[in-house]
């Protein structure tokens, strides 16, 4: 329904370790007006990612930090409850850094949302996972920085979560052998049994490193990286001449204010390439990569898989829950049904 | 003159530390004769160069350590004493690697020794350094992974150094930006004063950084690293956006065993491409690089330095002398004059 308030989360504070809700203040302000060209949207979804923790830092990053006291920054999926935009129709789903709050302004510049195509018989929350900046992570990272060939081995780290979950799809859609390291066997079950995951390594067990060597006995040829740290570190010794890693994320270090540091020799002794992947940089090839994804779920080849937490209120414990390891796929916040019919 | 005994220098030890006269044995040993389709050359300078550190060492490297007890591997400019190798003739010129000693076998295999061409008006050195695996180091780094746009401002490590002073003289005639990083007011002076560089950074005086910030007004494009460790964390840090690495070595933590560690955050925030490089994956080309780099020099646009240590006994030394920067340019070890006119 159409409320009279709009409830946003305003950045109190930078957080120092692990994100608290403190960290935020929770207050209500009035619900936006659409300005000329503009429209406001109805946030439906929050898409919860580990960017959302680096924004709230003020360490070096890709975008510039959020600032104290502003809406902290999200991805979104929204529905258009007014709308002064030509071609955006009151009814209709855009995506797009919506912010923790009922409602977002959309307008033409740097806070567009993106109209979404009408019609598919995806469940929402798939926008902002696969079919999402998520899906697309995954699908450039992999196709275009990596570029697997068919017989090569992909490791992906965090391979239970939402880009990971992705990535060793669609290793397996380009024929190479995908192996994903994820906490505990029901993670692991999951990459195996349900998504087609050659091998899982389960790295809580105390014989991870065992299970990773057993896991790879051609070596690795493509490290498609989010975590960081040890388990990197792990991988990095396994790779082949010649290997690739995709750096796509450093999880594990992101509560820590310190350098994220990482072995440099190995990378000149097996002339691995690295290569820092930031999917903004992709936006003009969103299309795209977007349509090939569609393809592959409706065919049945690439599978959604999230977990959804009820609530605006819950978004900062949301966020805890990624560090943790508590989702398994996209990990989004359910705002509200849409207002108006779909 | 032709001596009837061949001193060598076996490995007796893995260094701790830096490298100590008592790694190794200095024994005499009989001359080699050749067997069939091999050859007995002379060896005239030996190359001293970081990687030799690295073979000492039982480190994860790109190729086999040496052992205990075996020959020093090492690269040498050689010239033919004796041969049985069909199109080598007695006086030629070779070049491989000879080890650390006065005699060396090559045959067709992996003990090839290659003929240089004959008759250039070029100082026998510059066949280790700007012709020789170095200059290629700093020719194909370059030019193949950096692969610099004209405008671009290209820094290299150890800038004074055997592939340093190549490289940044490559950078400016490609139509870079080069500006060196080195130690001393001395070296820094060759650089911009008789090697072109446009700028240096005495990363000895206590504002290199700020020196470094200077040199760099728009930010760095390619950084051809050679060092590691500090320098190169300062370095990655004035990064541009989807700047490239060429790591081709990390000298600051070859006497050290531990692994050498570098930041990663700044790779995935800045999108920067990091390539290790090896050489020697390279040798199917060393002919096309090397009649390049003949051309510059022969035109003048590039130029060859080097330090000379008189006598095979003093490559120990020598060794110790790249840690130190005691040297600029290529650093060589002249085993004897040619025993056969050239």
């Amino acid at each position: 329904m159409h409320s009279n308030v709009n409830r946003q989360f305003r950045l109190a504070r930078r957080p120092v370790g692990r994100v608290a809700r403190t960290d935020f203040d929770f207050v209500e302000a009035p619900v936006p007006q659409a300005g000329p060209d503009e429209i406001v949207a109805r946030v439906l979804y929050l898409s919860v990612d580990p960017t959302n923790r680096i924004w709230m830092s003020d360490r070096d990053q890709y975008m510039p930090p959020v600032e104290i006291g502003e809406v902290m920054r999200g991805a979104g999926l929204a529905q258009v409850v007014q709308s002064n935009l030509p071609g955006v129709a009151v009814g209709a789903l855009v995506t797009g850094l919506t912010g923790w709050q009922d409602y977002a302004v959309g307008g033409t510049g740097e806070n567009a949302l993106m109209p979404l195509p009408a019609g598919l018989p995806i469940p929402l929350p798939a926008f902002l996972g696969t079919l999402g900046a998520t899906g697309l992570t995954a699908y450039f990272g992999l196709v275009d920085v990596a570029k697997p060939q068919v017989g090569e081995t992909v490791v992906v780290s965090a391979a239970a979560g939402a880009v990971g979950t992705v990535v060793g799809q669609i290793a397996k859609i380009l024929g190479c052998r995908a192996v994903g390291i994820a906490g505990g066997p029901e993670k692991c079950r999951l990459l195996t049994e349900e998504l087609g995951f050659d091998a899982a390594v389960d790295y809580k067990a105390p014989d991870w490193r065992e299970s990773l060597a057993r896991a790879t006995p051609d070596g690795i040829d493509v490290d498609f990286e989010n975590v960081g740290g040890e388990i990197m570190e792990a991988v990095l010794g396994r790779m082949n001449l010649n290997g690739r890693v995709v750096l796509c994320g450093l999880i594990s270090g992101y509560n820590d204010g310190r350098p994220m540091t990482g072995p440099w020799d190995v990378v000149l002794m097996k002339r691995l390439r690295v290569q820092g992947f930031i999917i903004l940089d992709y936006l003009p090839r969103f299309a795209e990569g977007g349509m090939q994804l569609a393809q592959w779920m409706m065919e049945g080849r690439l599978v959604h898989r999230d977990t959804v937490v009820d609530g605006l209120e819950k978004a900062p414990e949301a966020l805890g829950m990624l560090f943790d390891g508590a989702n398994t796929g996209k990990l989004v916040v359910r705002v509200a049904d849409p207002p108006i019919p779909l």
